[in-house]
Order: C-alpha cells, then sequence, then structure tokens
C-alpha cells in the first residue's frame, strides 16, 4: 500500500513510500547531512535511490543537479510520485535502470559528487528468506555490490569528486580497500553509535578521486539516550 | 635527570623517567587496558618498549611472559631500572637491541600477543628537529616503521596470536593496508576523543593472525571533559 508521509524537518517535503518496499530509513538521513556539499557543487547522483529520500532531502541543501538510478521499476515510480508531489522535476531526474548498464553510456568525469546507501550484506548473508523481493535486492549485493560501487565511482566521478557512502562498520575494511584500488582516497569516516558504551552500528565513509591521503575520523553521533528515547543529535535531522 | 614516579592506579608500580627522554604518555596506558588478554596467555612482546610501561602495566594483569624490546640503550636502562624497582625481573625481561635484526634470530609462532607503540610519524613529516635524538628515535619511522613492524608480527605471532596498536586516526588506513597483506586481521578498533564534538585523535587497533574477517568498533573513550579535567573514563586507568 502506498502512503504519503512528512519528511519531517525537511521543508514540508513529502515522501510516497509502500510497506511491501523497503522503506527509507536513519541511514537514508544521515547520509545527505554528511557528505560535503558546496556552492560549485553542478551534478550529483544517487545510485541506488529507493524511493528518493536522499536525493529529497539533498534538494533542501543544494542547488545542484540530482540524479537518482533505481534498478526496481515500482520503487522507482514511488520515486517520481515523490518528486511531483513536491514539484522537484526541475532538479532531480529518476532513472529506472540497472546502474551497472548505465554508466557506460554516460560521459567520464560527469557528477561531482556520487552519494550511495547501497545493499549491505554480502550474498553469502542471505537471511531472511521470508522479505519480498524488493528488500532483498535493497538489502544484499545481488545486483550492486561494493566492487561495481566503486568501478562506477571512478568513472563517473571529476577528478577530486567525492564518493559519500553510509555502510556497516564490519565492512569498513572492504571498502578502504576498494576504495585505494580505485584512486578514492577516504577522507572522513563518522561512526555512529546506538548507545553509550556500545559498539558502533552505522558507517558514514567519503573518499575523493585522487585525493591525497589524510583521513579525518569526526565525533561520533549516538542515536539514543539511556531511557531509549531519540538523542538530540539525531532528533535535530527530522525537526 | 631520572626521576622515579609511581605509575598511579596500578599497584605501586613505580616507573623511572628521564626528562631528555621520550616519557611515557596517555598512549602508553591505554594500549595495555585495549589489548585482549586471557588466561591461556604466555609470552608476550613489547616492540619498542621505551622506559618500559606497557611491560610494567601488562605486568598488573597477567602472568604471562613479557619481553621488551628497546633500540635505544639509555632507555633500555631505564627500563631496567624500573623492572628493579619492582622486583619483576622473572616477569619482565628488556633486550636492548633493534627488533629488526633480533627477530630473525627467534622462533616462528613464538609470542601469544605483540604489543607496540610504535612512532607515528612518517620520515617526510620531520618537524621538530630541535628534539633530542631519543626522542625523534620514538616519535619518527627512522628506525621501524609500519610494515616492519607487521612482518615481525607475522613471523612471531602463534596462529590466531594478537598484534595490538597505539597509533593515529589518519595512519588508519596505511595499517589496515599492512595488517591485511600480512595475514592478520584487523578485529576491534577503539578511537579516542580528546572532547566531546572533537575529531579524535588516538588510535586503538587490534588483529588477529589468519583471523576471521569480523571487525568490532568499540564504544569512544573522551579523555576530557567540557572544562578540561580528565573524564572518568581515562581516570580509572591512573587510579
Amino acid at each position: 500500500m502506498d502512503v504519503v508521509n512528512y519528511l519531517l524537518g525537511y521543508e514540508n517535503i513529502k515522501i510516497v513510500q509502500n510497506t511491501e518496499m523497503f522503506n527509507f530509513s536513519l541511514d537514508s538521513v544521515l547520509l545527505p547531512n554528511f557528505v560535503t556539499l558546496n556552492k560549485n557543487i553542478n551534478k550529483i547522483l544517487d545510485i541506488g535511490c529507493g524511493n528518493g529520500v536522499i536525493p529529497l532531502i539533498l534538494s533542501t541543501k543544494t542547488n545542484a543537479k540530482i540524479i537518482g538510478i533505481e534498478i526496481q521499476k515500482e520503487v522507482a515510480v514511488l520515486a517520481n510520485k515523490s518528486i511531483a508531489i513536491n514539484k522537484l522535476e526541475n532538479q532531480i531526474q529518476i532513472i529506472n535502470e540497472d546502474v551497472n548498464t548505465w554508466y557506460k553510456k554516460i560521459d567520464n568525469e560527469e557528477f561531482d559528487i556520487i552519494t550511495c546507501n547501497p545493499p549491505f550484506f554480502k550474498i553469502n548473508e542471505l537471511s531472511n528468506v521470508n522479505d519480498s523481493i524488493y528488500k532483498t535486492i535493497a538489502r544484499h549485493e545481488i545486483k550492486l555490490n561494493l566492487e561495481q560501487i566503486l568501478i562506477i565511482s571512478r568513472k563517473l566521478l571529476k577528478n577530486n569528486g567525492i564518493l559519500s557512502m553510509v555502510h556497516r562498520p564490519e565492512r569498513l575494511l572492504d571498502i578502504i580497500v576498494e576504495m585505494r584500488k580505485n584512486n578514492i582516497e577516504p577522507k572522513k569516516i563518522q561512526f555512529i553509535y546506538p548507545k553509550e558504551g556500545m559498539d558502533a552500528n552505522i558507517l558514514l565513509i567519503e573518499g575523493r578521486k585522487n585525493g591525497k591521503p589524510g583521513l579525518k575520523i569526526m565525533a561520533p553521533i549516538y542515536t539514543h539516550n539511556e531511557n531509549g528515547t531519540y538523542t538530540d543529535q539525531v532528533t535535530k535531522f527530522f525537526s
């Protein structure tokens, strides 16, 4: 069932979601608040944009053109509904295609920034077999894996362009290895912790194409207080 | 000038320091509190042990034999003075030799754990030229670099043995690359932040020889409160 929600805190932007599909989560809200934006950014690509939450939030922070690419037709339809409701057709374009075939048709060095909230799990970690195909494709590296994201980013990013991703801390080593293999130098990392005293459960990482070495580990973000409520650090992204 | 200080909080252990040399710092106190110890540990190597602070603290936590190796003669003399004052000659042995030549004479797979608070800076980052030679060797990769530490660890660690290091967050990527190159799989990382809201300034990292992938990012440690005093997280290591 399609449901229209307000994307709280983002100038009354509305988002269309479907209960059978993968709905946007905290990951997708953290990423557009993490990525390094500036006034000179002209073109952003969001790989695997889902129902468009990252492009929608980015539209409140930049005037750059944003392309979202989504392999699943029904999910891309939702993204387009949200763009229409918010009258953002001039800024955001959704492409319903497999990014692995699409990128080959695109000129090199076309984008200033690539964002991605990719499938987190390796195929051998397939678990919730009762999930819908929509959720399985969004969560597992069936249609898109880390290596492919980095090869695509290496081709499509301008010199010094940025790849900004949200992922799981367990995959940090794989991400770093793939980034360096493709001349994308990790420049800033932020870990998200569910509570004080617990291990990190979300990773934000950004690299620059042909960037100089020099990594920053930013101040941590905690999502929940001791009593289970959201922290101020997180609610500021929603209100 | 030699000065005898109490190593606060460690069962009245005393440590001999010299004002011209590199005195132990928070780094050396954090590492022996980070490393994964258990009852089956028989033999620990501390590479570049300086005045022996890591072996001294470890002696309060394990009955394992501890070897500290230190290239600088005058610094090794200080370590031996501390061991004598604390009557720890049966547990700790200091070897005054270059670890890069020493390790070739040692059997493979001799140690359960290797700890190291190494020189942090690349040679091209040589800066404080007015520093004493003692401090320069302790801080810069003149006599010992990351690649060498990993080659030594690969040879001397038992299967599933642990390499535990304190370093700077800027070097995280180099460390991970060198660890993986030498079949030492990073298993846990902890970042130390000077204050809330600031970037991390110390990195603790531990890998296992031939370990399975699976990385944990542990809860952060903050060293200072807003008002500049030490936090409880840090003072517990000293009292």
